[in-house]
């Protein structure tokens, strides 16, 4: 324990926020935005991501790209143990250094993809978290979006095709219920944006939001 | 829970044979002479490792070895992925088709070196090994002897200086008393074995062992 002992919420001082969503969502795009704001204002910021937010991470993202067929179990333990690792890595002294850490994806994901989507269980996804990470984010923004409209942006920022398979759907589906079942579980924690409404109006709400945040600090 | 589902005693066929043991305690030389004698007897054979016993688990296992400091607790679970990934592609097919499996570590040495020698405590492991795994073996040969010995075993072998450190030797006292705590705790499973003893003496008590095993099937 001594190591990596957990950090409670007590010893930390920046503030943690996450960007959830489907593909396509807009999330990262919302995160881009915001993070030049916060930039122009001197925030001291850090912006990164999971997996792959570590260069161990880095390589446990290729490798779950690239590796042919991962069993979904093992999949799940790796994306925790790239968590476990950018918390110890960055995440955390970052925020003991009083930066602002905005992180595309955490937790939330593994809930809705491998707990829901790949029907793991959010359980089982929630006994690692408690177990391996325990650090709850002090805002998360959700973008909500129907699956065919996430799927469709994506195809389409690709160049390809805008046809999107049957299973794909279902799937999505799956993920983006659940993460709408848990930000009503959690609403001090999650704000919810209509992911379909312009970018510029999102932007907006999120960096008010985010202002009151740090503002009640 | 369609494409992973855990393996119980009654859907296997084959036997699963685990060898453990410190650094240096003769485990691997073993288990290459028992795999050539079930060979010549031609025993359908599978003979395998953990960490690295599958194209993934090989990438991973470099990442262990190469990137850098990894955290303790990112360090188990990864063990856990590439253990769950070698289950679900190699180890359990096998098993399914009468294969007798002889692997060089499995959850023990978990157990005992993350668990008891990096403090992380072995209900973690536990916890890990029964919700992502569940696969108990046979029988577990555990090769004993004392972390002095091993450890310059391991010295001579790659050529250098047998002078070990006293941090080296304190993690592998810790390592070496959780198997055996480990061995107390389930005498039906373990074999312990005096890891000093001649080569020769020790393989014929595995062979002999391995035939009463395989006899009462």
């Amino acid at each position: 324990m001594r190591e990596s002992r957990l950090v409670t919420a007590r010893s930390r001082r920046g503030l943690f926020v996450t960007f959830e969503g489907i593909e396509g969502s807009g999330k990262s795009t919302q995160l881009r935005i915001l993070a030049r704001r916060l930039r122009r204002l001197g925030v001291p910021l850090l912006v990164t991501r999971q997996p792959g937010g570590t260069p161990a991470g880095a390589r446990l993202r290729r490798l779950l790209l690239h590796a042919g067929r991962i069993d979904p179990r093992a999949e799940l333990l790796l994306m925790f143990a790239d968590r476990r690792q950018h918390l110890t890595e960055s995440i955390e002294p970052a925020l003991a250094a009083g930066t602002l850490v905005l992180c595309d994806r955490y937790t939330d994901a593994s809930r809705a993809y491998q707990g829901a989507g790949r029907g793991l269980g959010e359980d089982l996804v929630d006994l690692l978290h408690a177990r391996f990470c325990g650090l709850e984010p002090d805002r998360t923004y959700l973008f909500d979006c129907p699956p065919a409209t996430g799927l469709a942006r994506v195809a389409a920022a690709r160049g390809g095709k805008d046809r999107i398979e049957r299973e794909a759907l279902a799937f999505h589906r799956r993920v983006r219920a659940a993460y709408l079942a848990r930000a009503r579980k959690e609403p001090g924690r999650f704000l919810v944006l209509d992911g379909t409404r312009p970018v510029e109006e999102l932007a907006e709400r999120v960096a008010g939001d985010l202002d009151t945040l740090r503002a009640a600090r």
